[in-house]
């Protein structure tokens, strides 16, 4: 166990710092180039997926029903690409649109639909200053979206069980709050689970604005770690009536097949579903069929996705055990940093104290460590106490990562101390 | 060579009418069941493309430069990809975009960034009611982007050389005339190719409108049915700095390789480019690299996809041969009607007399043939003089394709009969 840095006395404080930026100036010296700053699976997890481009020697390219995946047609996704998804998400294939190879354009064309076209009323952007709120840290893309579009951005505070919800039940009074981003299982990148009440209390809010919607962002739906997997409430099961347009979920298979040429797709009531196809009527004759028939050739059903899942968590676990051990041997006790150990997802978050998280991202990109940029993970990319720092210790091997993990750790120590000598 | 209906005598008529009413009714007793409303490839055209699905049998997935396409990134396209595209449209790989599965998405997110967010400008949205010029017939799709943003449409007339540039110049004095959708080869549904006088014309309009935009729909690029092919003129070669940011071309390989999972692109000017790539890099994180690959392994290069488009032009041109000869056994010397013999593209545009285009795609229906909607081929679904009927010859075998051409010549003189004899 280290000893507190907070219980050092000056001298104490004075000997660590120069003995930590010798340590530094070492590493330094080995002039790194390690990327951590995506959650982009590593080359080894691409090869798994690989027998997956072999489904179509056998020449068969139709559906059940003998439509041929390779012609135009099929808008809402081919029938058994619709099940695979609604058995995922445990809700109704005629729920489900299945979309390209980017459920984060699923999420753009959602949102800015509802901006300029409306969500199937007046579109947002004729209403007034659209508002949404925005749990944070959290996923970099979802805030800019939100920027992009004109939509201001209001934080709100995570807890270990999810957004704290009494702060968005104040919030949705406001009836040009009209949305919110959410990624529920394994959020990134803390890698919490929304608990159950908090998803009942989600479900069960009460927006002034009656075309209010969140962005269920399922990203990490399967993507579990170990045996002891968390368990999401699925939202659409506890929605009461008056709510049932609310909620608009996406997921896709970017991080179980590959990231660049997977598989998304958007579940929603049949009345979202219905204003969505009507936009996507206009935007496309169909999404890639031959790639959703590839998928269900090869993973055929839910237990497919799950078992291939593990192949995934046999790679990944390793390289979270990595970071976290190392985080644990060179940072517990010292009381300058606080970190997640979650069962899924791809990242792992560290909070360090005193407002020193982006001299961290300076000192590991001067030693050869790219991060996440640091303030990425809340909205306009500003964290307003400068202490979230999100790891993606997927991308790189085990053993880069852990020279990266060492910078990083140095990096913590190094900031911190330069703040407490002061 | 049939005598011309406009010299027959009211009696002569009758007994015209009885015969083809007789012939009419003995069709409808077939029971047919034919569907050419859409411009799609016959299930004999998918199957020349189908070793492009072995390509990564050699498990190389990396582009020349070692770049991992199954993984995420390269949101422009893989370079090898915007090679490919750019020796097609004969301009720079770095002006290329390389989309997803649908041009039509690339022509409809731009149209909406525009309108929303704006060319680079101030959306256009935003300033006032904005005006797509409309060359007509037409495709139905670009009138129905148009049509669902709340675009004006005004109609252009065509000619045998294009669009009429000289009602365009007069429109474009307009500044809320914000753009324009053109298909300048093989036009969709008349098989025209703009004249290098139009091209040229086109070029050096003068817009009062410094946002204006024309999408360039070159979806039939290299589709050419017989030997003497269409020569158009590179727009881009032509047009003047005044201009440079004025054109958005896009094309894809839907017709090319596979209609449901082709690779489309976009190419403009390096400003445009960066005002997409700047939407884009929200949207998206990288459009499917492996089916870009899968093409550039497949074709090699334009002399590859040259070679590959004979193929389909073997199997399309008695398609089309069928058609031209039905309605010149039938049709011709009545002066009921007039079409085209078009060198390449999709489809063949039938005109008919005395606004009787609703009429005969009401016979052609109950008799069993389904024809694109008529009206389609206008903006608001709308034929000023309801005489255009688009065949898209493509989809049923050349037996079939008789059939239905039969039904429609007969359709076609009993509704034009029903006419004169009144």
């Amino acid at each position: 166990m280290n000893q507190s840095y907070l219980k050092m006395s000056k001298d104490e404080l004075k000997a660590q710092y120069d003995a930590v930026l010798a340590e530094y100036n070492d590493i330094k010296t080995k002039g790194l180039n390690i990327d951590m700053s995506r959650g982009k699976p590593g080359s080894d997890q691409l090869d798994i997926s690989d027998d997956m481009l072999k489904v179509f020697d056998d020449g068969n390219f139709k559906t059940e029903a003998g439509f041929d995946v390779r012609n135009y047609g099929l808008l809402q996704g081919i029938p058994e690409c619709q099940k695979l998804f609604a058995d995922l998400l445990d809700v109704e294939p005629q729920n489900i649109i299945v979309g390209g190879n980017s459920s984060l354009s699923l999420m753009y064309d959602y949102v800015n639909q509802c901006m300029f076209l409306g969500a199937g009323f007046t579109p947002w952007s004729q209403q007034g200053k659209v508002k949404f709120l925005c749990p944070c840290p959290g996923y970099d893309r979802h805030f800019a979206i939100c920027e992009s579009l004109g939509i201001e951005m209001i934080n709100i505070r995570m807890t270990a069980d999810g957004p704290d919800v009494s702060q968005i039940e104040e919030y949705v009074k406001d009836p040009m709050v009209k949305g919110m981003f959410v990624v529920p299982k394994y959020s990134n990148p803390q890698g919490i689970t929304f608990s159950k009440e908090t998803v009942k209390r989600i479900a069960e809010l009460t927006p002034a604005a009656s075309d209010f919607r969140i962005i269920w962002d399922n990203a990490y739906i399967v993507h579990d770690l170990t045996e002891k997997s968390d368990d999401l409430l699925n939202i659409f099961s506890v929605l009461p009536e008056r709510n049932k347009n609310m909620v608009v979920e996406v997921t896709s298979t970017s991080k179980i097949s590959y990231p660049g040429a997977g598989v998304s797709c958007l579940a929603s009531s049949e009345e979202n579903i219905k204003v969505i196809l009507k936009r996507l009527t206009v935007q496309s004759i169909s999404y890639d069929k031959m790639n959703m028939l590839r998928h269900v050739k090869y993973f055929k059903n839910l237990d497919g996705i799950k078992a291939h899942m593990q192949k995934h968590a046999k790679i990944l676990k390793p390289k979270f055990d990595a970071v976290i051990d190392t985080l644990n041997a060179d940072l517990s006790g010292l009381e300058i940093a606080e970190w997640n150990e979650p069962n899924g997802g791809y990242f792992i978050s560290l909070d360090v104290t005193g407002g020193s998280a982006s001299r961290v991202g300076i000192l590991c990109k001067e030693a050869g460590v790219t991060l996440t940029n640091v303030g990425a993970t809340f909205p306009y990319g500003k964290d307003p106490s400068d202490s979230n720092i999100r790891i993606a210790p997927t991308f790189p091997s085990a053993d880069v990562l852990k020279q990266a993990v060492k910078v990083l750790t140095v990096s913590v120590r190094l900031a911190c101390l330069e703040n407490l000598i002061k």
